[in-house]
């Protein structure tokens, strides 16, 4: 039976960010994610189709949300919902040692506005 | 905006194992587990209708598959991908401390045994 760790087999050298496809189905993506000292570039902004329930489970992390001038600072455990379509980014993560996230990405329960149009 | 942590709001006597929803839908529920010395009731197995994705984040634990002699023991980042039907038991979890797990149950890609049927 398939047993691997989610704080195993994390590179020494983390170049881009990692995201590693956990579980896949037609309704949810379950993904890790490693970062070291990595940040979404200036300007840029994540927005995503689908709801993201995320955790941080190792290091520590700045989240900024559009329109919020807090950045909100993530610490082992933390966990953050993020609507889909809300505009965030990454500031800052730990650059001495990698931050490992769990993100899962899924359609809410009551359809978000990709399915109104279906 | 709402942000728990998994390692908060832990309570001092865990009388009996706690189930807490984090995320339902109609495809998926993550759950958070927490146990104190819990223990499959002796001749007792689990045996779910939905695919089960497990991870330990803290404390540790031993559980057993139907058929196989070995418990597998599971400390911190260990996961472990249970089937539909598959039988298991908890045979132990750590006396002294808590041990937390986050559990995602959810119908396989290729659909099961239950949605075979409709």
């Amino acid at each position: 039976m398939d047993r691997p760790n989610l704080y195993r087999d994390i590179p020494e050298v983390v170049e881009d960010e990692l995201f590693q496809p956990l579980i896949e189905t037609d309704h949810f993506k379950l993904e890790k994610i490693i970062s070291r000292g990595h940040a979404t570039p200036p300007g840029e902004w994540y927005s995503q189709d689908r709801e993201e329930w995320v955790v941080l489970l190792k290091g520590r992390a700045g989240l900024l949300f559009e329109g919020e001038t807090a950045v909100q600072v993530m610490g082992p455990g933390d966990c953050l919902q993020i609507p889909s379509h809300r505009r965030h980014r990454v500031e800052w993560t730990d650059p001495n040692g990698e931050t490992i996230w769990l993100a899962l990405h899924y359609r809410g329960a009551r359809g978000d506005s990709d399915e109104a149009g279906l």
